[in-house]
């Protein structure tokens, strides 16, 4: 099977603009972004990159978000796709197992030259990184993940180049090359997870995909069979049986960005602790006066289902993103999970001390939902009071998640706690009107 | 083990000038450089590349070899990466099983920002890369190599990153950073092979050493343990249980660019088609009128040991450069094997008639020589001669390589084979005179 160049005549041969639900959903898409990128806009890290790309020098070619200066095509890709993901605050896709579009939507805007829009045909393009860098996840086998690497690092640079090839409208043999490039370039490791690195990743795999099409564009060499046989990408990263069974299967029947689906984020913390969020919020809207009475906490996970909530005693609110004791306990204590809750500020000794009285236990013996998100997860919250009587709420679908998705209106009121209201309105006035170069103008 | 840290306590502490032989392979290997970046100046990817960096914008502040233009730090890394490796015509190194200078040469000359010259310093840190990359080799396994990774790619970025480390006396806990950067963004393929991304991929290498290290001096968060455990470096592209063995085992005690060493190739073409160059090479100058007596050539390897030479018919000299019928042919016709039979142009109908009484064998009973380079390879010549008799001849180590090494008047013979004989004199002194801003700047 030669995937390589079945992909790239998928790719270019498949219509997303046929499906309004998928349009609906690209434009959720867009309204999610500006809220996760400009919630951290002042974020240290970009400071810091905005300087070393200053350094090196560029055209002033593209808008970084929230910045308000210009940097050439390439750093905007990776300065915009660090920003989307910086917070942990952008969408979130289960085929992918890792976040598409902080790689696919910066890819896209840094095509925009010259103020140069492409209307609907943004939207279409968005729909197909993500169809991509869906399949791509499934394809890639569940090892791929597990062994250590960022899958929207590794997955993110083909599927951005398959969205840059759909908005460019290239030819078979150029997309076919900048495959190629791109996944000769793949890259990204879990072992940066809780750095800058992490975020950065997501970055990086943009600009790869914008340096791959252009060196496909220009004519460079590069092999046209880079995804298949023994030696190709699936065999290298993954399973290549499992990629010719499932890269291409009913390409376009339904499109990934509505089914499974992308999970927009509620709150600006891992993901793994969102379930107990919702569960903690339910309790204390109910009771007002839990707080006092408060004894026990017990937080019921499957095994392994909060290994990624590497914080129990967190010092800061930044390292409370990761601590589904902090969350617990900004709830009860009356706070908002919002960002402001997240920053490098530390974290009262009052609430450090009350803390303690959460724990974590594991029961394997409890089913999961069969439309979880992620699949097998759950989260049980049973609340001990001091008059001995218990509590207890289970949340298997987060809010946001696909199941018990963010409205527009919802992700709406993300956007305005992060920009004020008129702003955010001009930049969903722009997504409505399928204006990308408006909407690029709107975040610079 | 804490690899990571490890590694660069080791890069950091250890002084590779107290070793007067690793200081004349390293001024050799510079040399060498300088003869295979610039018989690749007029190369028509080299202009591709060029204008694609136009087009990103950049500070002017390294030269771009044989190209009287400079751009930012990061491009030059790039292209002078890729000029050096264009035509294949750079040293190898067995441990490697890749291209060691063509990543860690243009990675540190791009650190010579405003003429500031680092003198032996600089010879010390290309002593360190070459190590570097050689006990990744070692100790990232014979499978890596074999699933498709392009070692060159791979190992590059990590051992010009130490380079540098070395270089510019950073600190322990930068490098530990920097290393970090360099492994998450490490990548290549052998699917790229036979493609002008093949020598692109050294570049790629040696640019993402330049920005990992500016990356970890500008503060900028990442992990310090990333050749460590299980999610590491090692177990995702290689072997974690070799590399703790082999990584740094005796580091410093026998500088690997001494031994094994360096192989600097005589001829602009495939290593694999060496020995059988120095065969026919040798017999045509013992017998001048051999071309009319030839009936048969059969050429015997070990199994497996031609796969590198893909061409059996070739049409043009560039795919000539992997086809060990092409190379016996040009010496039987009295060429000789010099870069301008490896071009674009087409060979003649009667050389390529003539190529078809050249074929191949394998004979597994044959013992290789214990000292073979490769490990394992030899090649054996049998000529047929019109009258009935047949001479034979076998090489076990070809001309350049370690056990038979290139001297510096033999590699000066090869540098001024592509510029003229003062201008390579002077590239000779500035390497005697261990001044690597002159160096550069004659490269220019």
């Amino acid at each position: 099977m030669e995937l390589t160049k079945q992909l790239a005549e998928a790719v270019l041969s498949a219509d997303p603009l046929q499906d309004e639900r998928a349009i609906q959903m690209a434009k959720n898409g867009l309204l999610d972004v500006a809220a996760a990128a400009l919630a951290a806009k002042e974020d240290e890290g970009i400071q810091k990159l905005m300087q070393l790309v200053e350094q090196e020098g560029g055209a002033a070619q593209i808008p970084v978000i929230g910045q308000g200066k210009k940097v050439s095509r390439q750093s905007a890709a990776m300065l915009n796709g660090y920003l989307i993901h910086a917070l942990d605050y952008d969408d979130v896709h289960s085929d992918v197992r890792g976040h598409p579009s902080a790689v696919i939507v910066p890819a896209l805007l840094s095509q925009l030259t010259e103020c140069k829009g492409y209307g609907e045909r943004f939207l279409a393009a968005y729909i197909t990184g993500v169809e991509v860098m869906a399949r791509l996840g499934e394809s890639i086998g569940k090892a791929h993940y597990e062994r250590g690497w960022h899958n929207t690092g590794t997955l993110g640079a083909i599927a951005a180049v398959c969205a840059i090839g759909y908005l460019k409208q290239v030819t078979r043999e150029e997309l076919t090359k900048a495959i190629g490039f791109a996944g000769a370039q793949s890259a990204g490791m879990r072992k940066q997870f809780g750095s800058d690195m992490k975020p950065l990743q997501a970055g990086l795999a943009a600009k790869t995909a914008v340096w791959s099409m252009d060196l496909a564009c220009s004519g460079f060499g590069g092999s046209e069979s880079v995804l298949d046989g023994e030696l190709g990408f699936f065999s290298l990263y993954g399973d290549q049986e499992l990629a010719e069974k499932r890269l291409l299967e009913g390409y376009g029947s339904i499109w990934r960005i509505v089914s499974p689906g992308l999970w927009f984020k509620v709150y600006p913390f891992c993901s793994a602790a969102h379930h107990a969020a919702d569960a903690i919020e339910f309790l204390v809207k109910e009771r007002p006066s839990l707080r006092d009475q408060i004894e026990q906490v017990d937080v019921i996970f499957p095994p392994g289902g909060d290994a990624a909530l590497t914080e129990r005693t967190p010092l800061t609110g930044e390292e409370g993103r990761f601590s589904v004791e902090y969350v617990i306990a900004l709830a009860v204590f009356g706070h908002t999970l919002s960002l402001d809750a997240f920053t490098k500020k530390t974290i009262s000794p009052e609430m450090r001390t009350w803390m303690k009285r959460v724990s974590r236990g594991y029961d394997q013996t409890i089913e999961p939902h069969p439309d979880a998100v992620p699949k097998g997860r759950f989260t049980i919250l049973k609340l001990t009071l001091t008059d001995g009587t218990t509590i207890s709420r289970r949340v298997d679908i987060p809010r946001g998640a696909p199941g018990h998705a963010l409205s527009k209106e919802d992700i709406m009121q993300k956007l305005s706690s992060v920009i004020d209201a008129s702003h955010a309105q001009q930049i969903l006035q722009a997504i409505e009107a399928a204006n990308d170069s408006s909407y690029l103008q709107l975040l610079a």
